[in-house]
This record gives structure tokens, C-alpha cells and sequence, in this order.
């Protein structure tokens, strides 16, 4: 059985590489077909078109940057939605928000598709050591058949219950996320201001009780100075935005999520946007021009 | 020798415990008389005025809510400052900002007298086990004579340069202190909003790559609904204050660290200023009517 | 002519009534229809959906809550979109954002059929009294086509450029109201808090150069603590969120316009949207519960 | 009767300018001394100290930067406090947080000194032309002992209340004046961003129900991107400071006055802090690097 794949960024391509070297036979699209070169050398289909891709598979993994992508490769034109047959199992692994998750498990239903959301927790180096953390919603059954599939690629899966679920709990990690990150960041600028070298900052407060363990990992960014992307910082922009549509249809106030919002939003005004987004270090530290 | 203390609140109380026990006598104040009962019975001597403690000492520990009564205990009527006998040396432990500690340190130099600022991370379970940590400022060999009581009373010492630059220390850390409880405050509010049962949120979030390790002490607290103070929210809010304070003499933004403290702001005012810092999870979960 | 006129909530209605005062006869629809009552009675034609009204007109107009309630009018069963003749003129004086106008433009165009977006400046009186300002944008020719319309329900109207550009103008106003909103209740819970009679605030502030003039006529509901609703708190909180929305799609940080919508938002939870927006100052000044 | 004049800036200067002019004789000090040059040569006494002005007046104003600058010129070394005679009146100009209004209040009292508060409203032109509006705190008697400087100066004066009042009223107004500037700069950034004209946006909205009068004065900063300084933003944010410290104190939540102040933080560090606090615009609409 072949298994679809859309969408091969910097998740996207470690993900589908991973399926492939388990042996699976994929058939891929991407918006840009050269990021598809190294699968389709490796003996993966390559498909013009969402709907391309949908005709050949009963088993689809999208991994796409934003709403409006899924959107656009599920139900714009050539979209797959209306070509994958029925009973075929559409998992989106793409960090969308739960109302637009729940939304595309009413379009996949009204088509007699099953729809599981499974955004993932990890970056470039879990994908592809294939340790991601799956955080999945739907019917345990679909779950369960996605199992074989996400072992391949992560280390573990959670079910979170219902179709939208996944995402709910993928708001809430990259929230914390995104926080965390600031307030590292915030605290190396006033430390350093206040003539603690950044050297020993670096070195006691990640792995110290007040630092999210992720920070540790960012602490050689910012000692080197160097901020490739892991994980861009305008893809914490936008979840950010994502987390802040959610809370305002839940009617949950975030006074100190929405202030992050924005100081990516001004990091990413100031030429940060693809750089990883510990980068928002520069930008707080006064770095950015 | 006799050592002073003066401020027996929650950490003082049992930091000078820490010290008796270990065999050191001790000269006490503080503001509430009933606070010294226990001390007193032990063996240690009741000063009526902090300028009476200072009389009897060559070594003198305070540990006070905030600058004002620091201020006020050194410098106020029968304040300690001039009444310590030459060369001795006072050891603030308070939470205070950097640009205030230098300044007592000035007072001290002007009267003969050293000064070392060591305050602590850590709140009431690791002062009663004496397993605080001092984060010192101050002459090298000023601390080194610290080093014996520090060793009674916490677990380690981390001398982190010139006077001003223990509560330098302290401001980075409890602003990460402040921002993360916030951070897990928000995305539980948010994760429950979405149908997240508490228990799975309040299992998989703390221990993860995103939550700072401190939360998993705090889990119990929103578990058990119960927010009896290890740490006050009142005191986080006073402490980022004074990081606001800093920030602005060092002209560093904070956009999220000022978000932070009006959260905690408005926390207070809906009348959870007593209730451990935690206690914010209610304000931001809508509970704190 | 007959005009259609589909939403007839606080602005709606008004309006409606004063184009049927002006001799102006009327097909109507509004979710509820008891709203339509008076307009009946006073010679409309009820139409029991969109797709009726639109089938009886050649120009309509819309003043619906938020960008759904457009999108479910215009596109969703029984919308209005596929019903309207060739040519009609479709006039969304709904508040929305400026992208989802140029969607509905879009939408529009693939049928044939002329699209202005007109937002009105102005709440419940000036609604009634016909002394609403215009904010339109779209072609020349469709916005002269509207003047007779506009002058009656109006005093002015201002043609801002292509269509999106009354939305953005009006999403431009409307930050700049939320804000000021929050910055006089922020202003007089801090003077009341230092002792300044609220008596002396309210005569002195509004009217000044540091007070929005619109704020005169807010000191009347707070003197009375009466916050009938001439515009809800719901309602601002939602634009504020599409103002967000925007923002985040042009790559403008706004920090101050993100930390007002939380504000809104904890005021919204306190159980104020259904107030006036100026009901704020009750979340500010501590008396919300 | 010689009037005593201690701060010479933007402000002082201007406003000792039209005491003379009114054929008032002065005995003037500041730190930096070219800027008596003018007031001498029109026939002004210098004074070398603060302590030296006190000895030949018994009305004393200053006009000083801030709190510390007050702090220093009245209790530092020459400080003024110890050399003016028994029942002299000391008028406080500056604009200081009401704590320390009272503060100062109370050292005058002890000495047997009257004391009044009374920052002004009102920038460079305003001071200027004696069009400064003051609001006074103190003894009603004291008060009116100062309107004939005051009339000379200003075009009012409010008293509010007891020591403190004038003060605490001056935080209400700049709170307002800080937050209406960023509104207006916000709400011009997005404008912009949606292609609404530059120009069409500064003659629509100054003047408008939503927009506070002062700001049709900034607009033509903004027009010709000429941001010399009426009133410095590094002032504007001193003053956000002040107003942060005194809700701190009095336990006001000020979640969007807090944001305003760490904008301008952003904007000081980006080297703004000089030019007019209307560059904040600069700031938020991309421009200051």
C-alpha cells in the first residue's frame, strides 16, 4: 500500500525520508518540486497535485505550514480532499488550530474520509532521528492505524481524544514554548546589563529549576551566535496568532501570550523571521539592527 | 562569637533555625516579637531594635520582605548601621534590586563597615532543609567568611562578582520564576478551555522539554486546589517590581516581564496577594471570584 | 426599487428605519425575526433567508456582527451570493477585516456582481439619528451609486480607495477607540486609587487635550454606573481581534493594541460583553465582581 | 522679594523667563550653568548651590528632571532644605511620583517649611508663552500664596487637594498623554501597512471623536518626520516609570499603561530618547534603525 505525502519542508522531508527508509513506498507533492528530489531518487512517486497524490493512496500525511495550506491542498483546486477514496485516512501532522482542525474533520466526513489531527512536538533533529511526539485526536481506531506509521517517525504518541484534540495540546505546548523562550531571552538581557558575563548566565540558568529543558539546546545558538533555524521564528509568529484566534474563541484571556505575540511580531519586523527563533534573544538584547 | 539575624518571616525563621542548630548563637529582632518564640527558647537573645542587635555582633544576617525595610532596619531610627562595631560585616539575604544593594553598600564602606548581598533561590521546604542557594556579591574574602553559615543554611554559594551583583542574580532568576509560572498558568486555562482534562495536562506539561522544573512541585498545588503559601504571590509581584525597577535604570524593555507583573497585579487585587504565586493559575483559569 | 437589508441587531435596525422613513422600500431578513417587526409593520417585505432577500433586489445591504455571520449570509445555504441578479450591488457595512472583504469582493466578482465595503463610524444614537460617518471602499462609480443611501442613514461618507479600504480604515478607528477607552478607566481607577475624587476626574479629563472627545459622552455612564450597552464590550473585543487578525497578516506589531484586547478579553470573562465597552472601567477599577 | 528658580531645562528656563519678564527679581541655580546666561544677563543672581538660593529667598521653585534630581538639589550635599528660613514656601514644579511628593512634604515639615506640588501640564510653547496649566497639592493657603507666580506662568491652576494631590493628578494626565501617543502611532502604523495614504490618515483622524487634541500638534512632526523635542520621549517614559511605581504602590493593575512604557523603552534603546516622544511612530511603523 502506498502512502501519500504533502508537504516537505523541514518536518515535512525528515518525516516522509523516515517512512522511506522503514520500506514504505510514498507518492509526494510539494509546492516546490525540488524539495521532493532526494524521496523521488530514493523511489518515491512524485505527484503534480494534491489531487494527484489523493488517486493513488488510501493513507495521506500532510505536513504544511499554516491553515491556509491545508486549506489550499485539501479543498483549492486540484485539492486531494475530493479525490482520496472513500474510507481513506487523511492524518494532518501540520500545528493548525482546533476550530480549522475540526473543521477539515467535517469536510473529510461529509466525504466519507476518517481524519486524524497529529501535529507534532519536536524539531529538525527529533524528525529526523525520527523521535517526534505525536499528539494526535480522533477515533482510537484511526489512531491505531497510524501507529505502525508514526513509530517510523517518533518516539511516542499521545491520543488526546477527539478529532481536534491533537492541536488543542499542540496550542498548549508551543505556548509555553514561546513564553519560555522570551523570558530566557529577557533575563539574559537584564543580566547582561547588569554586568553578569553571559558566559556564566549561559551556564547556570539552563538546567537550573527556573529553565524549560528545551533551553538548553538553545543556549549554543546564542553562545555562537548563530541562529540557523530549527524552528523559525516566524513559525512561532504564527502559531502564536494561531494560539491567540483559539483563546479568543474559547474567551480565554493570555495578557502575557498576546505580549509575546508581539515581540516576535517586532523580532520578525526586524529581519528575524527565518532565523531560529531564539533569535528573539537579539532583538530583546538590543542586537537586532 | 554571636551572630545577628534580623527579619525571622518565612525563609528568616528558619535560616536562623539552620544556624542555631548547627551550635551558633544568635542576637534576633524582628518587627513581630512572637516570630522569635521558638528561636528565643533555644537560647537565642531577644534585641529589642535592630541598632540593639548591632551592638552585640561582628556578623549580621538580614532577612527582609523588600527595600523599604531594609532600608528602614538599616538606616531608619535604632537602625544597625550605626551601631555595628568596625569591620564587621553584614550579609543582606533579602530580596532586593541591585542598584539598592550597592547603595547600602556605600553606606556600609562610609561607616567601615563590609557588605555582602546574598540572597537565595529557594522557598520554605529548602530553607527549613537548609539546602538554599546563595547567590553572592562582594569581596572575595568577605564571602569566604560566609562561606561556614551559607553552608549551614543552603547548599551551595555562587560568588558572582562585586557587591550588587548577588541581587543582580536574583532579578534574572525570579523574572524566569515569575514568567514560567505564568506561562503554565495560561496554557492550562487554555488547554482546559479546549476540553483537556487538567489531570492529562497537569501529567504530561510538567517534566516535558517545555516546562520549567519548579512546575512539578507546583502541579499539587492546582491538583489539590489548595494554595496555602510556599511563596506568596504578593512577594513575586514586590520582586518584579523590582526587576521593572532594574530593567528601566538599565534601559532594557521587558515587554513580557511587565505583562507578567500586572497579571500578578490584577491576581493580587481579586484578593490572592496571600496565596502561594501559583495561585495565579485561578485569576488566569477564571476562578479567582 | 426595493433594497434588501439583511441584519437588523442595534446599528441594523436603525438604519433600515431611517432608509424606510426616506420612502425606500425594503426586504429584509435578520436572524431572529421578531427584530424585523417594525420595519414590517411599517410596509418591508419579510424574506425568510438571504438567497429570498436577494431575489427580489438589485442593491442590498448588510450589517452583520462579525466576518461569520457574513460569510454564512453570503455563502453558506441559502446565502445570498447566488441569488442576487446580474449586476446587483452588494454593500457589507458589517465591521470585518480588510482581508475578508477583499475575499467577499472576490466572491463577488466571480458572479457578476459590484462589491462596496462601507463600515460605519458612529454607535446607537448617531445609527438612529442618521449622523453615521461612511468609511467606503470600492469603485467610484458604486460608491456614488450608494450617496443617496448613505445620506440618508448618515452625515457623511469618506471613499477611501479600492474595496478593503473602508474595512481598513475602520479597523484603524476602531484601535484607536479601544485604546483611548483604556487609557481614561486605566487614568481614573489610578486617580481614584490616589484619592482624586471620581467626581473631579470625570470633569476634568474628558474635554482636555489628552482625552478623546468621544469620552465625554462615556463620563456620563460611569458617573451613573450604568453601562447600558450603545456599543457591547463583546463587540470591540471581536474587532480588536480582527485587528489583530490584520495586523498579524501585514507584519505590524502592536503591543499596546494586543494587551487592550486582553484587557477586553478579562473584562468579557468578568461577565461584561454584554455591557458597554465602557464597562471596562469596572474590570479596571476592581469592581467587576 | 527675590524668588528663588533651581532647574533651567526645556521647561524651567521658560518658565523663570516670564517670572523675570513679570519684573520678579531671581535667584537661579543648575547643575549646568550656560543656561542661567540668559536670566543673568536680565538681571538674575546665580547661585552656586542649591543651599546658596535658599539663603536669600523664602519661595522657592524647582523644575527638576525627576525624583533623584529633586531628591539631590533638597537634601543632598548643599542642598536647600537646611538653608531656607522658618516658614519659607518650597513649590515643586517637577514631575516626581506622589509618594515622594509626600516624602518631600513631610522633610519641609519637619524643618518648619511650607510645601506645595505643582507639576504642569503643557510642553515647551506652553511654557513659553505662560499658558501652562498647574496642578497644585498643599494648604489652601499656601496655594493661593503662589497664584500671582502661577498667573504669570500659567493659564491656571487646579488645586486638588492636600500635599501630594498635584502629583497624583499629573500621573492621571501623563498616563492618558502616553498611552493616546501610541495609539495614534499604532493605529497609523497599520493604516499605512493597508495602504491607506500617510497623508489621509493625518487630516482625518487628529481632530476625530477617537483622537486625543493634542495629537493634531503632533501630526506635523509626523508630516515632516521632524521629531526635535517639545517633550523628550526619554521624559515620557520617565514618566511611565513614576506612574508604574506609584500603581505599584496603591495596587492598581495597569496592564496597558505597563505595555505603553515598555514600548518607549524599545523605542529609547533604538536611540529615540532624545527626539520628541511622538517618535515613538517611528518605532512602530518600522522606521528607527
Amino acid at each position: 500500500m502506498k502512502i501519500g505525502f504533502i508537504g516537505l519542508g523541514i518536518m515535512g522531508s525528515r518525516m516522509a525520508a523516515n517512512l522511506q527508509k522503514a520500506g514504505h513506498e510514498l507518492v509526494v507533492h510539494n509546492r516546490t518540486k525540488a524539495k521532493a528530489d532526494d524521496l523521488v531518487t530514493g523511489g518515491a512517486v512524485w505527484a503534480g497535485t494534491p489531487a494527484a497524490v489523493a488517486g493513488q493512496v488510501e493513507l495521506l500525511f500532510t505536513v504544511l505550514a499554516h491553515p491556509e495550506a491545508v486549506q489550499a491542498a485539501a479543498l483549492g483546486e486540484q485539492g486531494f480532499l475530493d479525490s482520496l477514496p472513500e474510507r481513506a485516512l487523511w492524518v494532518d501532522c501540520s500545528t493548525v488550530n482546533p476550530s480549522f482542525s475540526r473543521r477539515m474533520a467535517g469536510e473529510a466526513a461529509k466525504r466519507g474520509l476518517r481524519f486524524v489531527d497529529a501535529p507534532v512536538a519536536g524539531t529538525k533533529q527529533p524528525a529526523e532521528k525520527g523521535e517526534l511526539l505525536f499528539l494526535a485526536g480522533g477515533d482510537e481506531a484511526d489512531v491505531d492505524a497510524c501507529r505502525p506509521y508514526f513509530d517510523v517517525m517518533g518516539r511516542a504518541v499521545v491520543h488526546l481524544g477527539r478529532q481536534g484534540m491533537g492541536t488543542s495540546m499542540k496550542m498548549v505546548v508551543n505556548l509555553m514554548l514561546a513564553e519560555a523562550m522570551i523570558a530566557f531571552s529577557e533575563a539574559l538581557a537584564l543580566g547582561e546589563s547588569l554586568g553578569i558575563p553571559r558566559e556564566l548566565l549561559l551556564e547556570s540558568i539552563p538546567g537550573s529549576a527556573v529553565a524549560a529543558p528545551f533551553l538548553s539546546g538553545k543556549k549554543v545558538k546564542i553562545e555562537q551566535n548563530d541562529f540557523e533555524a530549527d524552528f523559525p521564528l516566524q513559525w512561532i509568529y504564527k502559531d502564536l496568532q494561531l494560539v491567540a484566534t483559539t483563546a479568543y474563541e474559547q474567551g480565554v484571556p493570555l495578557v502575557v501570550g498576546n505580549a509575546a505575540k508581539e515581540v516576535y511580531a517586532l523580532a520578525k519586523r526586524d529581519g528575524l523571521g527565518e532565523a531560529d527563533f531564539s533569535a528573539v534573544y537579539r532583538l530583546l538584547s538590543g542586537q537586532s539592527k
